[in-house]
């Protein structure tokens, strides 16, 4: 089996929801798991002086239809919500908290690894960070406040609302955001999504053929 | 045979030249003219307030290594030029001085267009199109200076380098060019390429299959 891909995304964007559907297929059909890794796009554009695309004119409104249409292709459900762009941080906090706690328990199982904590897929990270994007891009909620990230972590995973919260508001979760944010920063990553398949970077969820593709033959 | 699919792009865009070679496959598939619409994407990031893929940190580095990546698996011919982004200014204008004289050949042969003068494919404007993105994004030359721009005229052409010269400078040419930037932004153009197919707008060379798929099927 292959090295996963490393799939870096923020909770607010639209491209990131509708890639992890079809990345997930594409992983699953190459043997591959698939490494989840929130980051705040904020902090990227701070660095390249580029605003959220939304926020652009014309581009912004290209997006609204893009997004829509991209997804109507892919057989992908999706919803505009009314609150986009919304607050990542909660959420992105939320999944590196549950992702130090499945490392834990992989630990204490003695496995090493291998699906939690890694954001490998399996770990009740990635299952927040699927219910994330659903209820915000399909069901239309605004997971900005972190009561509702806490919410949804108890209703998809049976976690105490206010273990959540505080999970949340723990210093080494909010510098483990800071540092993967610093990180995929200094891997070139500047927008959502983006993939390293086997070290190669990929930009964007209409690349995912080209993922695939590099993924069959080992590069072109 | 269906309306002609319209292509706006900047002559200095990596991606408006690897867009240009499909597209003009794509659209012979379907039975489509092409027409081709060069404008200045330095007055459209005026507007949405965004700088050349090319001047972000970041973004620019990921630009070099796609763009060569890009070409590779599609088969189309590229060499990164040393004077990337070079000005499109005279190469524009040239290209619609010689539009509005493939304008008057066709009218004076009494075909009323359908070639000429309408961008259409096979009028000197095109053939010259062509020739400036080979030139630059193939042999790597700088076209920003007008007398380059004349010289490929009179290689690609046969016209007279003094007469090319003349025609950039034409306040009806460059009028012609600021109206088409106008226009391409009143219909929400922001990036190069951007393909309008039956009046559906597309972005980035990489939505080339969507355009496609699109054309196959009237929309999804």
């Amino acid at each position: 089996m292959g090295a996963p891909l490393e799939f870096y995304f923020d909770f607010a964007s639209p491209y990131g929801y509708l890639a992890s559907v079809d990345l997930e297929r594409l992983a699953s059909r190459h043997g591959r798991g698939v490494i989840w890794r929130p980051i705040l796009l904020g902090a990227v554009f701070k660095i390249t002086g580029v605003k959220p695309n939304l926020h652009h004119p014309l581009r912004g409104e290209y997006l609204l239809r893009d997004t829509v249409r991209f997804a109507r292709l892919r057989g992908i459900p999706f919803t505009t919500p009314s609150s986009m762009p919304m607050s990542a941080l909660a959420a992105s906090r939320a999944f590196y908290w549950l992702d130090t706690l499945d490392a834990l328990d992989a630990a204490g199982e003695g496995s090493g690894g291998g699906g939690g904590g890694d954001g490998g897929g399996s770990g009740r990270a990635v299952t927040l960070a699927r219910a994330v994007f659903h209820s915000h891009f399909v069901e239309g909620r605004d997971l900005g406040p972190r009561e509702a990230v806490a919410a949804l972590a108890a209703t998809c995973l049976g976690l105490d609302q206010r273990a959540v919260l505080a999970g949340i508001d723990q210093p080494e979760v909010k510098d483990r955001l800071r540092q993967e944010t610093d990180r995929a920063i200094e891997r070139g990553v500047f927008g959502s999504p983006f993939v390293f398949a086997d070290g190669e970077p990929f930009w964007g969820a209409d690349r995912l053929d080209q993922v695939d593709r590099w993924l069959d033959s080992g590069g072109w």
